[in-house]
């Protein structure tokens, strides 16, 4: 067996974006089913947006020049020559002293070169008196001011979110080329585990609840999950339903079984499944130290602790990085707030300690209340809302101290 | 036709607290399919967890005092007498003097009352030397310390993340009882309006991107959508088709013609399909402004602007705050990030500024930089990854101001 130096948490993440690989495979995915994937290809503009000068306003298309030195104490006056229809070309072009009605995003007759709200005039008889006047341009999306033919619209490894399917829309694309997600598998190890839906537990029974959590953080970030069941504390056994799920998934979830106990066989199953290997065998961390990830034939596998909490903790950390990875998802920076911490939080330096906190806000500030409890506790999880890092070198932070939060959501 | 004034964002969100009413039907759901759905029922601690007094730890079981005074340098010593196995009941209970080898999550002897980690002691022949101390409790989990049968584990109310996922797994429940989620329709109305999938446009078109980004925003909320597609100018077959697919949803959200143009029969249609009717015709925003809110027999409905950015950027205030009413689910906090603005920004008071915002992160801090562009442009929602409001009272903010940010995600 290898020989693992504990490594830090910043070593830890330098390794994943090493170690794993991005998966390669894409998919064409019709735009409506297209959410939250990444694209795999650049999308160009095909199409200006708009591909007619449109009216930003409900107004009269005007020549700018002839409301010049219009006011409230001196209208300006031009001739009502008819109105543009929504979705039509305006019925003719514009001469100098007309002024035509055109509704927003209506479409700008030829001669025109501005718009007047219809709050800034008043059609007397046809007579348009004018109370303000307006600047060439005014009011008016000119050709290709949203999206210009030919520009990049959305370069390839854009996450796509609403607007991005909303620019996609825009274009006429309704089908995209992107990068298959990966399917999780997991399987849980131990004697003492039984199945969640078991009626009543014998005594050092625990039921399957990492299972549950991790399900649930799978399919919050899309993602199919395909349970493995309870491995009975069997080498062989573990090494066979391993190896089985591994070659039907693209990233293995294996929870308990990494503490240095007397049945501490699982980092040697997981070694065994492919090259290169266990490449972190324990972090410094608090909770969940006894973490394990390695890389089998291209395939990330990951193994939780056992305890309920540190494994969601240390899947929302580490296991999101490899399955963001995978994906070929940037982190997402924008799961991170910043908070005032209530009280403080001692901490040996070493080790990179997660505190687990509720959040609330008050004058405009956020603050995190830190929800204490031993690691095995799914309570201090259900009570909280982000946890914040209080890092290695630091012996903690103190009341009012500004710390960031990564939010559980 | 009612008259109407225009309404201030906190009126509008006001107005919608009163006048959403949640949908109290409720359904049972496995599970595995109930992330994101809210309880309809309290769910109390059926049985302790743990049930059984566990170590946090791989170490040796004993008796407190039997350690008591022991040192690197004065190492004490208690006969090892034993093993407990994961998931099984230890093989006898402690005497004074005795220590018996428990793993992490393993069941504490009967008689023992902490557990000394195998970092600070050695087993030497069956002789166990001690190196330092422990306290009554120290590395144990007591029963109960988790979850306390009787308590209320979950109340009436809360959404279900991964982690209450997991804290009904602890309990062996597989089945909840939640509200329903509503189901969101959606139609487009305007002469100008034509189908996504439009390989072309005529000169004076445009394809129905809000469908697009809505739709998208409705999957991401995890609700289903039924688009039901573009009316025509046409106050008969819009009064029809809107009617009708109210009768098949929760919720309808109508794009387009909601300006005071001469086409704007929407806000009557609107009104006429039941009471109260409409509540809000107008808001003292930027974008937005023509945002209708009705309720027609306890169904909500949502006229939005026909211009992209500004449809999507009221969905994700209002038409968020109706759907969250309507799921019974509290407005997410969590999704507000504080940040300093990089430049002055002027604003209109009498009226709420929404500027979209790209976030950067500098020095532990955030930074929202102003993404500035037309409402109607969609390119400028793409670039950016939340908005900030400016109050209706202010006249903009300065470069450094801190505040707050609604994110996009």
């Amino acid at each position: 067996m290898k020989f693992f130096q504990v490594k830090t948490v910043e070593e830890t993440f330098q390794l994943i974006s090493e170690m794993v690989t991005p998966i390669t495979e894409t998919i064409r995915k019709p735009l409506f089913e297209a959410l939250h994937f990444v694209l795999a290809e650049d999308i160009v503009v095909r199409e200006h947006v708009p591909n007619f000068r449109r009216s930003s306003v409900d107004g009269y298309a005007v020549k700018a020049r002839d409301t010049f030195g219009s006011s409230e104490n001196m209208p300006g006056f031009l001739t009502v020559s008819g109105e543009v229809k929504m979705g039509q070309e305006p019925p003719r072009g514009l001469q100098a002293g007309e002024a035509m009605y055109v509704p927003t995003g209506g479409m700008l007759p030829e001669g025109s070169d501005a718009v007047i709200m219809i709050e800034h005039c008043e059609d007397i008889s046809g007579l348009l008196n004018l109370y303000r006047q307006v600047a060439p341009g005014e009011n008016v999306i000119s050709i290709g001011e949203d999206l210009k033919k030919g520009e990049i619209l959305l370069a390839k490894g854009t996450k796509l979110r609403s607007q991005e399917i909303g620019a996609l829309a825009s274009q006429g694309i309704t089908e995209v080329s992107v990068w298959r997600k990966p399917v999780i598998g997991y399987l849980s190890s131990g004697d003492e585990i039984v199945p969640m839906e078991a009626p009543s537990l014998e005594l050092g029974e625990v039921r399957d609840i990492n299972a549950a959590t991790v399900g649930a953080l799978v399919a919050e970030w899309g993602l199919d999950f395909i349970y493995g069941g309870i491995v009975r504390d069997s080498r062989e056994e573990l090494e066979q339903r391993t190896r089985d799920l591994l070659d039907r998934t693209d990233c293995l979830i294996l929870s308990g079984g990494s503490s240095v106990g007397t049945k501490d066989y699982s980092v040697e199953v997981i070694d065994s499944l492919g090259a290169p290997g266990v490449y972190v065998h324990g972090i410094s961390i608090k909770p969940g130290k006894p973490t394990i990830l390695a890389t089998a034939n291209h395939k990330p596998i990951i193994g939780l602790p056992g305890h309920p909490a540190s494994a969601m903790i240390i899947f929302h950390l580490f296991g999101k990085a490899v399955i963001d990875t995978l994906r070929s998802v940037k982190m997402n920076h924008l799961k991170l707030t910043y908070a005032k911490v209530t009280k403080n939080i001692p901490s040996s330096p070493g080790r990179t300690d997660y505190i687990r906190v509720r959040l609330f806000e008050e004058d405009n500030e956020w603050y995190a209340e830190p929800i204490l409890g031993k690691s095995g506790l799914i309570s201090t999880l259900v009570k909280s809302e982000g946890m914040i890092e209080i890092a290695s070198e630091s012996e903690g932070v103190h009341k009012g101290d500004q710390v960031p939060v990564t939010l559980f959501q």
